[in-house]
């Protein structure tokens, strides 16, 4: 329990009602995108960095620790609260400080939500290309904190590939500035990306350097449906191979174009084995012959149908079922895990094929969505929640499509962090020396593992 | 002195030839591209991974430092010997391992040559982007220790950007692989960046997973003439802001374009105040219509003239006098320190004129080359060696214009390194809460301050 006296500090340097220490705030702040579960001491919400160094001294001095937080749709446990912590709810910070449209960055903060940074960047013509599913409501702290990917990810790369600097409150107190304001590169030791990725284990992000770039001038949306998803996935790696980079390359199977079709009636055919949903942009005079090539390369790995949209209604009609896939599992099983694997591209074919094995040997149900073009897949395995039998075996099955990722030079963990849920996989994943340097780095920032204590690894 | 029982040692690990102690083996190897010396005890050759692990843990045990080093083209100082260390020289661990098409990726040993991967990748129609203009000599190991960039790095970023991973040998003698092998982002802290740009301060490297892409299909090289170096800067700032993003805005002034008229007959005007080489590049429908862009915006800003190149002997023309810029300046003083400033690219046009200005206030000869769109200029300051005042004088304007980058909340070092020569200046640039952790990140991979001391940090 917090005592009244911390609390008391923490009303005076956030406010009164910026501290929340009622039970049903505790339940509120208990969870994340995960079915984990914890409960926290209290809730901090600051408005500014210094209210963050403030709150970090005085837990530092009580010994108490601080799990951050931001929307909360995280899927690996990063914002689970831990044992006496407390949460420190940075949704207050939400300003979009500068746009800076001449050196393409824009600076931020981080519980701003990234489609609210997308909206005003619209205004200028502009973009932020990380997209995560989640981005109508999960804030860029967040998608810093896990480096989120999502489907435009393929083309420009992932959330650490648009963050050029960052302020950042230490466990000490201290306020740093790591990487830099804008294109130059900054030398030194790069703090930028140890911070990406590191759900705040390190230091707490306060503002974000984000790279900008202009919208692409045109953008072409095709559809290829087939009959099995090894033509599929053997289509990412013919229109990869002849030098193509598309936006998207996301794809769907059998099952999830069912669930879909249950849900929004989009009209794709059910009996289809696989649908890949490609984008390509840049500027308007390439995309004819682009569109051309990947017509005749899905067509040559038996598509039975391709189609190319000739307006923004057909454009969204496609994107339709892709957008519900995760939602539309709910009707086939109460509950879903999302896994988050992810393998070399030229792997995708095994990896769809360990996905179906996997299927047998457990007698699972799984829907499988996947960014393609990356190598990532989301195999949402569906249970009931309540059938503790069941648990183990979709907990078991989840390990083998670990292994087999493992297996194939892949990893774990692709852009939906490690938290509490992948922690244990990491040593297979790294071996001791890895995980030694991983463990020295947590001390230098953190000695006292003040911040978000027992995720990522064991001290 | 090395110990004979030392010596016998190291050649029981790297053969008899490939231990140096020669005398004229440690003049060979006692600079870099800077005018700093050192004296090594010894040189060895390892080839490969087992035996720099083993050349470290025998180091390690006798409490020798180790210098590593390419081909000693560095700008900076850092593969300058120091006191009693010896040159760990990799020029012999060369290999390409493996080149993977599909996942765009090749993993290369650190002492193959830039150029020599861009001759194999160039088999297959890919290359790999960064292109420092020492390409030629320069190996990758030591584009990856100075995070090289190049002219073609505004479009497709610099040498950290096309690292997937590294094998690392740390001071301890482990072996461990950070970051990915290919495209997939890899989780807990990414370290790839810090060993990225650290100078060997932190671990050796001894295989890189690089990044590689298709050949664009078209490329068009523009060359437009200015007056003054101010309309030149203008039309960078006005090209970036319309949304395009060339590959190549290289920038000479004036004294550079009579340098290399003397030396090479390029056939550009000596009077001009700038001459800027643009080049976009991508899919063949897109390129007339940036071109048209281009050229109606630098006529805007000025240009008197405007050229596009429309053979492979006219882009090489138009190439002839950026390629031998900084050697052509010899013909003008003997000697010339390059400075690396980088500043926004908004602040590009303060950074040409704040270099006018130091001329004036230093009497100082200054010819400016500069990656425009990258807002990095090096402005090279010519002297005389053997003159102690004028090298007095050249000192104090490299001062000044270092303080002009930072003022301009640029930085001192774009894509040249610290080493030794810009070690005093990164406590203005970071402030002591930052250089305490680059510090710590130091002291926790090398303890003993063992692999390239003194180097980037004081400890």
């Amino acid at each position: 329990m917090l005592s009244h006296s911390a609390i008391d500090k923490l009303k005076s340097i956030c406010g009164e009602k910026d501290v929340i220490t009622s039970k049903i705030g505790m339940y509120a702040y208990g969870y994340d995108g995960t079915m984990l579960w914890g409960v926290p001491e209290g809730i901090v919400m600051p408005e500014s960095t210094q209210e963050v160094v403030d709150v970090v001294n005085l837990c530092r001095e009580q010994g108490i620790t601080i799990v951050p937080r931001g929307a909360g749709t995280n899927e690996s446990g990063g914002s689970v609260p831990v044992d006496g912590c407390i949460i420190m709810n940075f949704s207050r910070m939400k300003k979009i400080l500068e746009v800076d449209i001449e050196n393409y960055v824009a600076i931020v903060e981080p519980g701003v939500v990234n489609w609210d940074i997308q909206e005003m960047l619209a205004k200028y013509g502009y973009y932020y290309p990380p997209d995560p599913a989640s981005w109508k409501a999960s804030t860029m702290g967040g998608n810093l904190g896990e480096c989120s990917g999502g489907p435009k990810c393929f083309k420009y790369g992932v959330t650490r590939d648009f963050i050029y600097g960052l302020e950042v409150v230490l466990p000490s107190g201290k306020v740093i500035w790591v990487g830099g304001k804008d294109f130059s590169s900054e030398p030194m030791y790069d703090m930028t990306r140890i911070f990406v990725g590191s759900e705040g284990t390190l230091g707490f992000i306060t503002k974000i350097a984000i790279r900008i770039q202009p919208v692409p001038a045109a953008k072409k949306t095709m559809l290829a449906i087939y009959n099995t998803p090894e033509d599929g996935s053997q289509s990412v790696a013919d229109i990869v191979a002849a030098g193509i980079i598309p936006t998207t390359l996301e794809m769907m199977d059998n099952l999830i174009i069912n669930t879909t079709e249950d849900f929004v009636h989009a009209g794709n055919p059910r009996d289809a084995g696989a649908l890949l949903i490609l984008e390509v942009d840049g500027h308007p005079g390439d995309m004819d012959e682009q569109v051309k090539t990947i017509g005749e390369i899905v067509k040559k790995a038996n598509a039975r149908e391709f189609k190319v949209a000739t307006s923004a209604d057909e454009v969204d009609k496609i994107w339709l079922a892709r957008r519900v896939a995760f939602g539309s599992v709910a009707r086939v099983r109460p509950n879903y895990g999302v896994n988050d694997i992810t393998v070399p591209r030229s792997k995708f074919p095994q990896a769809i094929a360990g996905i179906e094995k996997v299927k047998k040997e457990f007698g699972v149900t799984i829907g499988t969505v996947a960014h393609a073009g990356d190598g990532n897949l989301h195999p949402l395995i569906l249970f009931d929640q309540r059938d503790k039998e069941e648990v183990e075996t979709v907990h078991a099955a989840e390990k083998e499509l670990c292994k087999m990722a493992i297996a194939l030079e892949g990893t774990v963990s692709g852009e939906h962090g490690i938290g509490l849920l992948k922690k244990p996989l990491m040593i297979q994943e790294y071996g001791p020396a890895t995980m030694d340097v991983f463990k020295k780095i947590k001390r230098a920032f953190d000695p006292q593992s003040q911040f978000n204590p027992g995720k990522l690894l064991d001290l």
